[in-house]
């Protein structure tokens, strides 16, 4: 089953936790066992695994990666914002897939893990890919 | 399916679109609906999904992780050329494999997306895995 | 199947070689032809893609990704250790999965290519799960 999930982003860098809707789509594929990738079609978006139990853990990434790849306006990139120029190189700092476990028709995933949608340049209208097959 | 592409890079650090080659993988595959991985079986080069409609978000990259991780000649590593110790901690950063889905018989990939093999350590002759499984 | 091995990390961050465990959970599945993902279950730990055919290579990884993202005291994250903040950054520039492809019940990686598990905040008793599926 491929389902693509919608979601709204708020302003500049931001985690946003999609386990719930990930979790709903394995439940819906009704796979027992198997793979689930989780797949980011954006340029300026990525996807990790992190923890959610409190907001500090996010605010420090955000924060440490906006300190890596600093916004500026000396990239080669001028077409869109500085934002969106920085957005592009923590995009594949990120990565844009996922890919975990599926088993007894549940998601794989740790106790302290959430599937986290990483937003570099909102807000936007985005989406995630969530791939289920059996195996 | 398992297809391995074959390229040639350039000197230095590199982004070079395989795109269409992993496409006609797809299409060569006859998969209608599945996942796609796509393998970098080397240590000094990596895989990542960015964009490819101009190229200077390429030299944004390519340029940033230049500057994140300098090339210098202080590295543990010194078997082969500081440049090649650089690029082993690229790679890691960047990432060896990516999965995405396959629906349609095509490669889900966003609009502005392209699938970019990266070189760290190049004038190089290159693999890149591409394995298409249905489901 | 799905195979979890168990793994004791040394102190600190450290890049710990796991190949032949999964090589042997590759074996032990059986399967011919597919795929086979590795992740992992913590928010402070992530897996990787690189040489280990020397050990100065991991030092160079370990203490450049040290100096990226430098242990301190003032991360948002308050509730454990500044090792274990900086470790929550590091697992997500790093990542929690990887996806190769198996071929003659051979798992596919370079010939200089090893899975290490790296460990952000030892010492731990870990996890890393290992899911091969036939396609």
């Amino acid at each position: 089953m491929l389902k693509t999930l919608t979601l709204e982003t708020p302003a500049g860098d931001a985690l946003v936790d999609i386990t719930q809707q990930v979790k709903d789509a394995v439940a819906e594929s009704g796979v027992e066992s198997g793979l689930c990738a989780i797949i980011v079609p954006h340029t300026t978006a990525g996807i990790t695994l992190n923890s959610a139990l409190d907001q500090a853990t996010a605010s420090d990434i955000v924060a440490e990666l906006r300190r890596l790849v600093p916004t500026r306006v000396d990239f080669a990139h001028q077409y869109d914002t500085p934002a969106d120029a920085a957005a592009h190189i923590k995009a594949s700092l990120i990565g844009n897939s996922i890919t975990l476990a599926v088993a007894g028709g549940e998601l794989c995933i740790g106790w302290s893990q959430f599937v986290m949608f990483y937003e570099f340049d909102g807000p936007r209208s985005r989406e995630a890919q969530v791939k289920i097959i059996a195996g």
